[in-house]
Formats: structure tokens, C-alpha cells, sequence
């Protein structure tokens, strides 16, 4: 990824702590802000250390993947060594980086945003998120909580039609352009969550979803899948049934993932 | 969906086991295909067992929920009847019958698909999917599994930018397009899966996968959501590397779901 983001640049300093010359030097050629893409937070933390006397007064913009709590971490690291510190998190492989399709979320100070804009808007669509530098982490996991998700349940619905000698090709041309339509109702749910409106008109009853949950695990069972991804989703729906919440929209098992904080 | 259903034929006989007349009366009064649209398997023998005798010759169209194996035993018992027999399964709500975008699945006999095309063709597009009486209610079910991991890995997703107060709306905004932009990667993992090509050139390896499932499932403990949607994922993936295959690509978890048998 690292090498990805540097192609769009017009003139980076390039420094891979695998090679020979020390941050250091390189850092003593650079005139920009300083990237960082490495391969975890510890990894920034051992590379950043020893030089954040060197990087007071220079923005630095971190890429590399890192929790919420873990940027924020970053954030006040930086904060106390002077240093102006952006976080982001890239949406793209490297192979779309700069192309269509790249989207790269920041928090943090607004001040490096705005003033490397030019900069940031050379790898993708930049989107600024807040002051609280965890935010941009944070909207990256919740997103891909939800493509993970959605890539094991596609996987899981392969293996029940390839127990009787269905193609996965054959079940993907068919559930791919059903699911992007299904991604349609996740506004509704949205509206229905912000509202806790799960009473509304025209909501999928919880019953109704547990019933054809119920219904997907024995089938599961029948064509010998193991049921680990769909089982937690009956369940939550399962006892929001238990709670007596029936006739309530598929929503509301919103309310049992929640944060109890 | 009865009620929809009947609602698309030009002059249809319906019948309700809740008000008073008799099933014989009904089936004396009609001339065309049996629809059959219950609340399950078990009423759907509840409600035929009685007047098998009067259904010889007449082709029955059950769509009635079922698993596959369900459809299957239906099919048994109505070929024991010499009724002809079409299982299918409704890809749409109620208020889509009729409309774009409803689909309905159907397995069994293909002479009574081809006989009842013009009918089956006002509800929605009519896809035949083979003899296996099963076939249609199983396609049905392993979408539907997709869809409801996507629907909890998006309430999942949702409910860590709750605790730090970011409406679900305002989530639902980038995550929708960019779900729907991800589900076009399902086709590559079919192709890959199909292929048995794991070692194949551009895919993200198990062990990048293992990586940030860490990461996530580390997000969703700091924001106090339970990880049971996100473990079993994470769990997959960690079994495949545990067992060597660490370098080869994310589609690999279709062989800890595919059957045994």
C-alpha cells in the first residue's frame, strides 16, 4: 500500500525500514508531510519514537490500520510531541488507489486536511470525518463488519447449493444483483433504528424473520454446512422474540447489539 | 401473500382455512392450477392430506415456504397422488408481487411450469431451475442467508458508531454504496472457488484477512458491542491459517463450509 500512495505523489521521499538509511536522513530530505502506511500501531510507535523530536511542527498523516482507540492513542502521542496529526483510513486495495472507487476517510486536526487537501485528493475521494481522531478508524471497522459479513453469509449460501453440485458462479449470478438490491432496505432499517420506530408500517415482524431463520438453519443442517455464521443471527432474533418483542420490525435487534455503556 | 398473489390472477377461487367453506366446495368451483401459500410445511399436508384424491390430474404450485428437503417430500407424496406438482419460492415481499423486481424460483416439473407460464409470468420473472423439487427452495434459502448476515453485519456496524453517537442514517450513507460496490467482489471469489485457485495472483490472503478481523474484533470490544455476528468469520479464517494456509487467498473459508458428505 505503502508504495501505491507514493506513486501518486510528485516527488516522495520514500523510506522502508527495511532498507538501509535511517528515518533520520530521510527525514531530513523531505519538505512535506510525513506518511505513514506500516503494518500495525506498534509498528508506528517503534518506527515514530525515537524520531518525534525531529517531526515537532511537521504534519503527519497516518495510514496504517489501527483501531479507534488505537488512533486516538496516536493522537495524543502526537499532541504531546507538538506534532499535527491526521489519521485516516484507506477504503481500497492499492490497486485502486488514485482511480475510481478509492475513498479515503481522516479525523483528527481539520488544519492538516484542509492544508494537504491537494495532496490527499491525489489518492482517492478524501472524506473528513471530525475532530476525534478515532472517527475515521471507527467508520472503517463498522464498514468492513459489514462487507465481512456479507462475504462469509455468500460463502455459506455457496457451500449449502454446492452440497448438491451447484457452481458458485451459478449461485453468484444470481445473489449478487439480489443482494445489491437488499442493500437498498439497510436505508430503511437505518430510518427505522434512528426513529426506534420498530411499531412502523410495513416492517419485516421479528417473528416472521425468526421463523425463516429457523427455517435457513434446518436446511443448513440438511445440506451439512455448519450453521456458525447464521446461528448468532437466529439468536438475536431469537430472544428479542423471548422478550416478547414478536410483532416488533427485524430492526430492533439493533437493541441487542448496542452498547450497554 | 396469498392475498397478493390472488390479487395479480384474472378471476382466481380463493380459499382461507379460517372462514367457512369447505376446501372440497372451493376445489369444485375452480378449473385452473392449485396455488398453495400456507404457513408452512406442516399445514400444507394439513390442509392437502384430506383432499389428495380430488387432485389427481389437477397441477399443484406450492408456495408455501419450505426447506429443500420439504419441497422434496412434497413432491414425493404428490407424485404418490398423480398430481403434478411445481414447488417455488417467492424472492420478494408482499408489495412487490406483480411489480420490477419480483422474482419467484421454481423446481419440479417442468410441464407444469410450461403449462402455467402466463400465470406464474403475473407475479413477477419466472426462473426454472430444474426437476430436484428442492432445487428452487434451496437457491432461495442460501440468498436469503446472505442477505441475513448482511442485514446483522450491518446492525453490527451500526451499533459501534452508536456509542460514539453517529446516527445510523448517517452510516447507512456510505455504507450502502459501498456494500453494494463490494458485492460485485462476490463474483470473483465464486470464479476463484469454482476454480480451486487459491494461490491465484490478487487476492487478499487469509493471513491480511486474519489481521484485520483482529482489528475489528478489537474495535467491537472497545465500543462494547458483542462480537458474536463478527467471531465466527474471524474463527474461519484463524482455523484456515492455523492449518497452513496463510498465503493463499480469502475465498479458502469455503472449504471449512462445504460439506463433508
Amino acid at each position: 500500500m505503502g508504495s501505491a500512495l507514493a506513486a501518486r505523489l510528485p516527488d516522495p521521499v520514500q523510506w522502508n525500514r527495511n532498507r538501509g538509511v535511517t528515518l533520520t536522513a530521510a527525514l531530513s530530505r523531505a519538505t512535506g508531510p510525513i506518511v505513514v502506511c506500516l503494518f500495525d500501531h506498534h509498528s508506528v510507535h517503534d518506527v515514530l519514537d525515537p524520531v518525534a523530536a525531529d517531526l515537532a511542527g511537521r504534519p503527519v498523516i497516518n495510514l496504517t490500520t489501527t483501531t479507534p482507540a488505537e488512533s486516538r492513542e496516536l493522537a495524543g502521542w502526537a499532541a504531546g510531541h507538538g506534532i499535527p496529526f491526521l489519521d485516516g483510513a484507506i477504503l481500497a486495495v492499492p490497486e485502486m488507489i488514485g482511480g475510481p472507487g478509492s475513498s479515503i476517510f481522516y479525523s483528527g486536526e481539520q488544519s492538516v486536511f484542509d492544508s494537504q487537501r491537494d495532496l490527499l485528493d491525489r489518492w482517492g475521494e478524501s472524506v473528513f470525518l471530525g475532530a476525534s481522531a478515532g472517527r475515521a478508524a471507527l467508520f472503517d471497522m463498522a464498514m468492513l463488519t459489514g462487507m465481512y459479513t456479507m462475504f462469509g453469509g455468500f460463502l455459506h449460501g455457496a457451500a449449502m447449493l454446492a452440497a448438491e453440485g451447484v457452481p458458485v458462479t451459478e449461485f453468484a449470478r444470481r445473489q449478487v444483483p439480489f443482494l445489491a438490491a437488499m442493500t437498498g432496505g439497510l436505508t430503511d432499517y437505518a430510518t427505522t433504528v434512528d426513529n426506534r420506530d420498530y411499531a412502523g408500517a410495513g416492517q419485516q415482524s421479528l417473528r416472521f424473520t425468526g421463523t425463516a431463520l429457523a427455517a435457513l438453519l434446518r436446511a443448513t443442517t440438511e445440506q451439512g454446512v455448519p450453521p456458525g455464521l447464521l446461528q448468532p443471527v437466529h439468536d438475536l432474533v431469537a430472544r428479542q422474540i423471548e422478550a416478547g418483542h414478536g410483532d416488533l420490525g427485524t430492526a430492533r435487534i439493533f437493541e441487542e447489539l448496542r452498547s450497554a455503556r
